[in-house]
């Protein structure tokens, strides 16, 4: 019937992706609280804070504190995301993270020159220093990620053929320096996927690179969050980005709609009910949904937070 | 790759599922507005009330006014729901509605006790009264439904071979009285559906009745609705019923959490771009999805309203 795997890694973004979004600052205790909240529920991977410029981002400016604050639960893996080197080596400093590299790519050429001042080409270049870096701060490299994959706000359209070229490239570069890519993350930036274009990419990646490990990183701007990762199942990926209770989207639309990353527990729900494990205790997540709703202050926009599980109905019907 | 259908029906249900469902009494000149709105979108059936007791669902008092006042646009179809023979003569009063009768069973015994005070069995043999008063009216039976057909709150899951039997005893009571069911509405109440239950339920059905057209009925309160209406379409499922906005739903919690049908625009913006027609001009849809979050004075669940349309972008880059 469908592709699906047995079992997917869920990779929480929600602190790191959800407070940089918003708007008021939230107090280091709150953020520390959520991490140690999410700590608790079967979730694998936690990415808590970014290391950038606290005049590009001021929400981020206690970062150190953040790290240095939660209390680390033994097979959790936590991340932090960095732009540039200063970025790397403090998440370095911390000690307490699980630092790795990647070679990252984006698909869109009007969204490099907007973003970086790079064309495609440049920054396929680019990835020479950035993977010196790596190695001179002992930074292992297995991962690699293509952003704007399914489209971008300033190119419109991307093709499956720029995705495989990009992936050509990435292996070439990464032979060259000796990399064992195992990772590629396919990053649905702006949210222009649907449920056919993630057969599209996913299928023909796979195709062409059988046994690399794909991972999704999706947003639900335009509603799409949830089908999007049920066709990455069916085409059997086991891996996905997501944010608990949606954080970093918004149900207003004058904050800037829902722009967030597609929710947590809506995606362990519907691996539950279909059968895939996670090793996530969804209510426990609802848990830590609901916390984070109440530290950002408004509503969030996850739906089994508020639905409630079927799992709960099932205990209730058969105490009845 | 999947059985999508060329190109879909979709049957709006906003007015007379989102009105229901609001607390504060909306003013029947505004009702009218957004039927009016919606009829100049392309949808080519509007479900505008329902004619029920006022006292049981006092938003829906000027039922006949509403009907009254909107201005029909030719090649649209009007409908209305009605509990019982008094509401049917109701909705034919209006001499403005479509009115066609189904024979309607619940899937879950005990939702149908709880509301009907009816056994299965009982509700089935009901049918032949409910069938001579379609007749003696002058109501075209060419449909049936299945309400709960994926699971229910008081019953818990509900086996495919439960609705293959049930679909047995309708197309028996439909032979016994000369009937040609042409449309089976299978509806998620109680949103207990998943992709994966989707595909069974409505695979096994379609085996079964190869000719039959299906409709889906879908609830988004666990934020499966687009992911189900995708599986759906996988299915070659070619009719849904939506609401504009998630006209029903609502994003706070204590509004009893986002328990709308799945949201109009949104399926329509996913069929657009996987090449399913659905004859709708989006634009004209997201400006009834915005009516309707003013009519009803608080944020609905909508997400492409919010997010903006992929085709909007292409002309701004198209352009630039």
């Amino acid at each position: 019937m469908a592709d699906f795997p047995k079992a997917v890694r869920v990779n929480e973004e929600g602190p790191r992706e959800g407070f940089q979004f918003e708007k008021g600052p939230i107090p280091t205790a709150r953020k520390i609280q959520l991490i140690d909240s999410l700590s608790k529920t079967g979730l694998k991977k936690i990415q808590v804070v970014s290391f950038v410029s606290p005049k590009a981002v001021p929400s981020m400016i206690d970062a150190e504190e953040v790290v240095k604050g939660f209390t680390p639960v033994p097979g959790v893996s936590y991340t932090g995301l960095w732009l540039n080197e200063k970025g790397l080596q403090r998440a370095l400093a911390t000690g307490r993270l699980d630092v790795r590299g990647s070679i990252s790519q984006t698909a869109s050429e009007k969204f490099l020159q907007r973003n970086q001042k790079r064309t495609l080409e440049e920054n396929l270049k680019a990835q020479d220093s950035i993977i010196a870096m790596f190695k001179a701060n002992g930074v292992p490299v297995e991962r690699a990620s293509i952003m704007a994959a399914f489209g971008c706000n300033f190119e419109g359209d991307i093709s499956t053929s720029r995705i495989l070229n990009l992936c050509e490239r990435i292996f070439g570069i990464a032979a060259r320096h000796e990399l064992n890519i195992k990772v590629l993350s396919l990053a649905d930036t702006m949210a222009w996927a649907t449920p056919l274009s993630i057969r599209r990419v996913v299928g023909a990646v796979r195709e062409k690179y059988p046994n690399l490990d794909i991972s999704l990183h999706l947003h639900d701007t335009r509603g799409m969050g949830i089908a999007n990762a049920y066709a990455g199942l069916e085409m059997g990926v086991a891996s996905y980005d997501a944010a608990v209770a949606g954080l970093g989207g918004c149900p207003f639309a004058g904050h800037g709609g829902a722009a967030g990353n597609v929710c947590t527990e809506d995606l362990v729900f519907m691996c539950q009910e279909m059968g895939i494990e996670t090793g996530v205790d969804l209510d426990a997540l609802i848990e830590s949904a609901r916390l984070a709703e109440d530290i950002v202050g408004h509503p969030l926009p996850g739906s089994v937070m508020k639905g409630g599980t079927l799992a709960n109905l099932r205990s209730k019907i058969a105490a009845a």
